[in-house]
């Protein structure tokens, strides 16, 4: 296989590319954005097709990244040096392998019956782990406030794990308006409300999750239904809120199995 | 308020404080590490009294930092550059105030109700996470495999917010041994195993946490009593590690506390 290979980082196309990796408004202008590695770009596939665009590192490839190359050999292919590649990378240790595909958005259904709100969460990997917790939990839609990291931003996206593929994420949302038109209870998540277990989660459940410092905005706690907390044992009284948002999630994920 | 300012690079003190922030070596050889920010630093009080030395910026104080430095006036205090202080803080946007301590080794129960033994942990900022739930969840003790990132590191403590002084760790320890030695049931995760909720975990309980992409050693997962899986409603099969701790560990709280 022989590729187009570009050494300057003058190119057009490797600003371009640099400029999706660092820039949400830059994804969010050309609706693209970069998947790093080759487990993320397989989950795509299995959703959505080819990419537009692979990207490879100088020098040697994992027998994987070869696989794949020979694989998606219609796609069209460029190398850049190890370290412009590094530069378009979210990890220390990249992968040997980006693509370029269009962001996609799932259809977010009318009357979800299980839903996540997500209000300012500042750090990607935490939205990405809370992304790929709901996947995992079987939620029906996630809405993103406006001040919440970007969902598609290659660090968002490593931690989602693929998560962004499978659940529908509507960004920008304006949460209290989405919250008191749930059909369902909506439960904000804050340090003195209702036990988490007392609660019946088997109807249509929204959780509301504040920011990791400061919490959820007193306007959001008013807009819900009710308030909740984890009840905790130990002498540390808060959660990460990625580790919240999964104990919540799964107690609804159980009570359900628990009717049969 | 005057402070001894040292604005060189080479000043020896500096050099010290450098390698005990980016080395985990470092911080065993001399059982110190540098607490990052104000509430990181009350957190370590509470429990052990006074820091060695405190650290500051030069510039701006917010005043929490000011009435913490009032408070604490007989404690030495260096203020360093700008960027002298942000290479020696884990943050992007430093708090202003480091403090040098020695790490705390709290006493480990004989027979623990309630522990959690943690595989090869890369992330500092997922060990973090698991403290903080571990502690909050009212784990008795964890135990870490010589392979985990330093639970002492800076940003392993900003993750655990106040956790690691609270709940007793054992780092380096061989959690083979550890696991069959456990008076109660040791349950690996992994994902083929029994279903957590159909496990009784109100008895003695040890979880087993692998590494967060290869996932538990085959050695640990024979050393254990059951394979427990979380089942999983979505599309998405397996969770961050750090969301599936604080679900195994708040599913035992939540047994517990519908015992009574």
């Amino acid at each position: 296989m022989t590729f187009k290979h570009i050494t300057s980082r003058d190119n057009s196309l490797f600003k371009q590319l640099k400029k999706l990796a660092d820039n949400a408004r830059e994804r969010r202008k050309n609706n693209e954005t970069l998947l790093d590695g080759v487990h993320l770009l397989q989950a795509y596939m299995e959703q959505f097709g080819l990419p537009k665009l692979l990207v490879i590192a100088e020098g040697e490839s994992t027998n994987e990244v070869v696989g794949l190359l020979q694989e998606l050999a219609d796609v069209p292919t460029i190398m850049f040096t190890t370290l412009m590649f590094a530069e378009l990378s979210p990890v220390a240790t990249p992968t040997g392998i980006l693509a370029l595909v269009d962001i996609p958005q799932l259809p977010v259904p009318e009357q979800a019956d299980f839903a996540l709100m997500l209000e300012d969460i500042q750090d990607p990997g935490n939205l990405g782990s809370m992304l790929r917790s709901a996947a995992a939990a079987g939620v029906d839609a996630v809405y993103l406030s406006q001040g919440c990291t970007d969902a598609w931003s290659p660090k968002a996206l490593r931690g989602g794990q693929g998560a962004q593929f499978v659940v529908p994420i509507v960004e920008r949302a304006d949460l209290a308006a989405i919250s008191q038109a749930f059909a369902g209870q909506t439960l904000a998540t804050t340090l003195d409300g209702e036990s988490l277990y007392g609660l019946d989660l088997s109807q249509p459940t929204a959780f509301v999750i504040g920011n990791e410092g400061a919490g959820l905005s007193p306007a959001l706690v008013a807009a819900a239904s009710h308030n909740v907390s984890i009840p905790m044992a130990g002498q540390v009284e808060s959660l990460n809120a990625a580790a919240a948002t999964a104990v919540c999630l799964f107690e609804r994920s159980r009570q359900k199995m628990a009717q049969g």
